[in-house]
């Protein structure tokens, strides 16, 4: 127990990602903050910084690591139904925009899905209200979308006019980009041209072809085989006219092909950077100041596996944690990588928080108290490396540290057994 | 990592249980050992000392903590076919007698289970040859028999004699104790009266009644309705005619119910010394001084629970350790106690080794790699804390450690959240 009035408080930096289909970020960091706490007492010093990596609850976490003002607003369901959809914005002008707030497939599970047909419009009301609110500057998370539009519907709601070779608005939604002949953009905000666009965005995959838009998101939206090819074609219409409009190929960029192609017009239009959404949200969060101001980092996540490493916010943290020789622990549900995988992207340790033999949805449904425990476990055994260090150093002379991150073991450890 | 050498290496003491359904003893304390090396190289130093609780596997564990020989005897087992039974003697005169290396159940599992007719003269034979051997103090374990004779054949084969009314032997097993009258132990081997006997045993079933070895155990040794009555009664016929003799009542020992009966004869007719078996093992294999030789232990077991504090390894080695202040972590299949459990115990920290959800016969059929993997955890966290100490040590004054295992946390950490 570092009970020690001499010694300064651990610092330990609360950081996990949502435990999928049982805790919050939000919550998973109380769990593990409530877990330190019980070990370690006042010898700890705890910051809570929950993250996300782009995907759902996104805004939440980024709403509650910064001074973000959340408010809810008039926009629009995939099927052009009236909702009320959040967005945040700061003082700074910066605002996080949450496109499946508005045009999310949960948000239509009550209708059979008609992927032709949804149209992202809401998305741009959303924008819209952010630009009233001040906003210079959009931050956009793009998972989870019914939509299949190219962006369209969102730009519509901006001013922008997509005509059909009689110059009429073609109808809502990517079936209907078939028709399309032209575009107009000179009735477009000019703050939303003005702004800087930034968008999380996690998959690589094109706006058109075998890996795009339609072909690979478009069945879990509802289109069936003829859709993929009729909101395909569409998208590829789409491309073709805007490229003669702005000289820019939606086709080639990647990451283009999510939410419906929502990244590839916006890249077009508004020049939109497409970025990891891990590397978005740990910029406006400050994580990489947090972690430096910290003795330990805790993350933690459904599961660690080798995906957690590749854009997820363990992989992510370990990252700049190992660049600022900062250990770090990661609490999951399932830990699904060796130790020489944990050693190489730069993670002291991985605690699953089962406790016995148990089936998921157990581990779901008691996942709160678990999380505690396993953080529990942690702090103890930090804790007590700490006083068994300073124990022994009391009979050696000081020792400069490696870096734990990055320092493997080299030899075999002595082993004394006795002869029988 | 403490790769600085001008730090002493951290002593780890690597004394488990065995895992029951997939580890010995021996395997989980090499696979702790490997975790341990693979997270801290050469700055561990790593003694191994498995454990056992006077049960299965005691032989085994004695034999490899100690000088003890080990070797192989002509015995019988309960229903007194010749088998090959092992008894390990030490330089110092020590013998480990194993009982159900003789009259253990698996050895007549290939028949249908007569409790009536069990006989414990195969215990007598070990016993006869560690005699042989030069032994002259005995430690006995007792679990896992098929006999419920009251150790009557145990003792004729040390040349006491159980005889009826017309002076005839009787026959072998607890069913023919009825018709016992009396019994004659001026041929008793020499050696074993003048040995010391001490007995392994956690249980506290007396001799007879409702709570005694045929009741309780009988079932389990293929004891019917029928069976239970006249073995009870004949084990209390036993102890009117053995008090008759020695004056030592059988039916008061605590735990003289154990194996059908042989500590309560034992007791009467060798003053043998009923022990917890965990207090024998630890005396025997020099727990307490490897304890206070290290700077950390890590035990473990398949099922961390109340039982486990109340005569199992992780209970006794945690209260010696806590004795003497070095800290205790136990790695186990289960982890059945709370944090303030955990705590009252003196152990640090509790690590299961499930990595996500799985079912028993799967952390079963994994239990060398969880096991290792766990351990590779805990030494990790350890040497974070180590590190994070040290480190944070070189801006701070020198500390005295609390106790590890007896301070509690005190007040909740400083938990700083930012405002949304």
């Amino acid at each position: 127990m570092l009970t020690s009035s001499s010694a300064s408080p651990l610092r330990v930096l609360v950081a996990p990602d949502s435990f999928k289909g049982s805790l919050t970020a939000d919550a998973a960091a109380a769990h593990i903050a409530a877990g330190v706490t019980a070990a370690l007492g006042s010898a700890a010093e705890i910051r809570l910084l929950p993250v996300a990596d782009g995907g759902e609850g996104t805004l939440d976490v980024l709403a509650s690591a910064t001074t973000a003002r959340v408010v809810e607003v008039p926009t629009t369901d995939a099927l052009g139904r009236p909702r009320l959809g959040r967005i945040a914005v700061m003082p700074s002008g910066r605002a996080i925009i949450e496109a499946a707030e508005a045009n999310g497939l949960p948000h239509v599970a009550d209708q059979p899905l008609r992927a032709v047909e949804a149209d992202s419009a809401g998305v741009g009301a959303l924008v819209r209200a952010a630009l009233d609110a001040g906003a210079d500057e959009l931050l956009v998370t793009v998972g989870g979308s019914a939509t299949t539009d190219g962006g369209v519907g969102l730009l519509r709601a901006l001013g922008a006019r997509f005509v059909d070779a009689q110059g009429r608005e073609i109808a809502s939604g990517g079936g209907a980009l078939a028709t399309l002949d032209a575009v107009d953009f000179s009735a477009l905000d000019r703050r939303a041209l003005a702004a800087r666009w930034r968008i999380a965005c996690d998959v690589t995959n094109p706006l058109v072809g075998d890996d795009g838009a339609a072909a690979v998101f478009g069945p879990q939206k509802g289109a069936n085989a003829d859709d993929i090819a009729a909101l395909d074609a569409g998208l590829d219409r789409l491309a073709t006219v805007v490229q003669a409009r702005t000289g820019v190929d939606m086709r080639t960029v990647a990451g283009g092909g999510a939410a419906g192609g929502i990244p590839a017009l916006l890249h077009a239009v508004m020049s939109a950077q497409l970025e990891p959404g891990i590397d978005l949200v740990a910029d406006a969060i400050g994580l990489e100041e947090a972690i430096r101001a910290s003795d330990v980092v805790i993350t933690g996540e459904g599961a660690l596996d080798a995906q957690s490493l590749r854009g997820k916010a363990p992989g992510a943290i370990a990252a700049i944690a190992r660049a600022a020789g900062i250990p770090v622990v990661v609490i999951a549900g399932r830990v699904a990588l060796s130790a020489d995988e944990l050693r190489s992207a730069g993670i002291a340790a991985a605690v699953p928080i089962a406790d016995g033999a148990a089936e998921l949805r157990e581990l779901e449904a008691r996942a709160g108290a678990l999380v505690e425990a396993a953080a529990h476990r942690v702090a103890s055994l930090i804790d007590l490396g700490v006083t068994v260090g300073r124990r022994s150093l009391s009979s050696a002379e000081p020792v400069s540290s490696a870096d734990p991150a990055s320092a493997g073991p080299t030899t075999a450890g002595t082993i004394k057994g006795e002869g029988s």
